[in-house]
């Protein structure tokens, strides 16, 4: 057989895609009653049934294949999904239908391209119940309940367990959770920060009365997290579970964990690091009292100016940051720089805080300027990520660049460069990488990711 | 002459409309040289000649119409510009070309609906040259340096001037500017806290050879702000002009300048804040020095942790903040809300600061939720707005609501309410307004307003 001949199999899939492209669908449907796996083979650059069908506009026969449980999220060659294409190609109602997360609030916005991009410590995996905050006998009932969950940390950092696995990888890590009478000691101590995170969400609100007791309709099970000072030793040694430890590298060891759990670290660390950062009074240096389950400190001092109004003081600080793909006039290029810190060959999104009085989009402008030298035109919103070190909000943008010029600010970053499209690709794709990705739990990697998507040359 | 029959004015301009919307350039060429006032008018329902040749997706049209100078951000009967109706109707080329603020740049994100908009306390009139913070001696002789500008905070309150206005109206207001000698007493007093906020940006590069001096070529003139605790009578005596004052309700005087001046007070006024919150460490309670051009305080003692490392205790804050317009899921329909202190009549929307760990998306469904017990789906960014009081960042969302039952937290807000889409309109225009719309500078505004014009029934 030359390599011009096709393989049975392979005539198949032509024949299979073929008719895909084409919105035949009598043939799709009865190609894949004999091969039920056709429907997510890809064919030349990596384009399946429901790309093809995508890309010419085809909406009976993408339904037809979502309705058959085809895979939406594979990405072809140029790293594009059926959605990236539908967008590309103005096919706005397949996007649609392809983004679709609940089917009857997508119509109420003509134009509006919702993109729900869950970046990690995103998730919202409890119900922060904000309003029990300030019931101090519902909270102290909630503590001393059996099925309250209490995580641990010590020195800002969650003990968290790993899972054993094989030929040194690394398992799956998880945060370790403790009932009341485990940890009720610790709690007493003067210098333990306990914040009280929420409730579990329904997930399952049929199933919920499964979980009914004598006194009527159990609510969820309560959160709290809890900051000491004690020995790390000695708290590891409260652990049940196996291979427990207490991360020494926050930036790197809590990008391990799950999704869910990720959302939780983000909010505990965050609130218990203003804790540690926010214990004297800003305005006039007296000492405060933690209120409010952990969300306001209050100045001990009865004549402060802080105690008259409200002010920011007495809350949690949030810091928000403007991280950003800068893309070439050309559209073919972006601009990605290195710190010294990074790992070895990585290169990232330019970065930088919001400064008072200055808007997302003027902020981009003002940090890619100053960091690289690149004058910077349209910015877009993308994604936003909470990143708990020690309680940042990253809002991640596009940009266009005006100029192109780079001339770096080396007290900021080591080096800047504008890299081809291809390059970003292969190097994602870890083929001839001309530079390290960032990790994918970062926003910045998602950033460069979408723009791959959305920008190809199709 | 009865009602049906048209004046020959009228006919002029019906058949001018009509040869718009047919795309017939011609004709609308000659029409125009017998009649160029022709160019803006409208006819039915507010319609103009651009609206309608944009409506039928004729892009040669509109860019005829735009290069004679046809004002294309004129509303019609449902509020929509041009731009609007060409979003609508997916004449994304049509809608491009008439939100072009740079042609080089806006081809390169396939898809991105830029919308430069503006919002009030959002222009950055300054160049911040944070770099130059740190370099003491350039910020000393730029104190001293006759071209400086000073802005005279008292008590966080700009002095204003106010322009003679007849029959009662309230005349222009804009910053009264000292120069170094007027004001050097002032700085020296060991309460007064003094900020470099920027360098004037260069508006017309051509004509700065005008400016030069023997020295070589001017640097445009730097501004600094600062704030005194003495005597405000006094204090007004110092100025030159005429109807000067402090104003005593800020978040209402300070929305009577232009956007120029009102970009600076948003920066200044923030900072400001921010030293007269945060005059002691909260990491220690110790007192603090200011450096960096009034952009970082440092702990004085010297075995504080803040000290080791970077801390934001360091740095001023910035309050994310969430605003939104909720659409009920009918899309005709959006959700306004009122406070106590809201003027009589008033409505606005939902507001809330992001809490730590959370995603501007997930801030909105909480915020919402707690306040008025609606469910919310799809979040989508919209604009955002720096808010000096003292220092919040207003990030602007559409949300599109997946329930209807109101639900208010009497805490938090007195009433909120559906408003039907022309309830809204009517409103805004004041003819029969059911409800009083927030002020033009409200990020409020410009959501509700950019709602009525995406979401017509054209």
């Amino acid at each position: 057989m030359t390599s011009l001949q096709l393989t049975a199999k392979e005539e198949v899939l032509e024949k299979f895609l073929d008719a895909a492209a084409r919105g035949d669908l009598d043939q799709v449907s009865t190609l894949l009653v004999h091969a039920p796996s056709l429907i997510n083979q890809s064919g030349y650059s990596g384009w399946t049934a429901l790309m093809l069908a995508v890309r010419n506009g085809h909406y009976d026969m993408a339904e037809r294949l979502l309705s058959l449980s085809c895979d939406q999220f594979c990405v072809n060659g140029s790293s594009q999904t059926a959605y990236d294409i539908a967008r590309f190609w103005g096919h706005r109602h397949i996007a649609n239908l392809l983004s679709r997360t609940d089917g009857a609030s997508q119509h109420v916005l003509p134009g509006s391209e919702v993109v729900p991009q869950e970046n990690y410590f995103g998730r919202e995996t409890l119900d922060r119940l904000s309003g029990k905050r300030t019931d101090e006998v519902w909270l102290e009932a909630k503590q001393r309940h059996p099925e309250t969950v209490y995580l641990l940390f010590a020195n800002l950092s969650p003990m968290l367990a790993r899972s054993e696995a094989g030929e040194g990888e690394w398992g799956e890590t998880r945060l370790c959770r403790f009932r009341h009478d485990a940890v009720q000691d610790l709690l007493l101590k003067p210098a333990t920060i306990l914040i009280f995170l929420g409730v579990e969400r329904k997930k399952n609100p049929s199933s919920s009365s499964r979980s009914q007791t004598e006194d009527g309709p159990q609510e969820p099970p309560a959160w709290f997290a809890f900051n000491t000072d004690e020995d790390a030793a000695e708290l590891l040694k409260r652990c049940k579970e196996k291979n427990c430890f207490f991360p020494k590298t926050p930036t790197r060891d809590l990008l391990k964990l799950s999704e869910d759990e990720a959302g939780v670290v983000a909010q505990a660390r965050s609130v218990l690091a203003w804790h540690s950062r926010y214990s004297f009074c800003s305005t006039c240096g007296s000492s405060t009292r933690l209120e409010e389950g952990g969300y306001k400190r209050s100045c001990l001092n009865s004549s402060c100016r802080s105690l008259q109004g409200v002010h920011n003081t007495c809350y949690p600080r949030v810091d928000p940051v403007v991280i950003m793909l800068v893309v070439h006039p050309d559209g073919n290029q972006c601009l990605l720089g290195r710190k010294k810190i990074f790992p070895a060959g990585m290169f990232s999104c330019l970065a930088g805080f919001i400064e008072p009085g200055e808007t997302m989009e003027e902020a981009v402008r003002r940090e890619v300027e100053e960091e690289s030298g690149v004058k910077v035109g349209p910015v877009r919103y993308v994604s936003c990520q909470p990143w708990p070190m020690p309680s940042s909000l990253m809002i991640g943008c596009l940009a266009i660049a005006i100029s192109t010029d780079i001339k770096v600010d080396k007290s900021e970053i080591e080096e800047a460069r504008w890299f081809p499209r291809q390059q970003v690709i292969d190097s994602f794709r870890g083929t001839h990488p001309a530079f390290v990705f960032p990790p994918r739990q970062t926003i910045a990697h998602q950033l460069i990711r979408h723009w791959i998507g959305i920008n190809a040359n199709l």
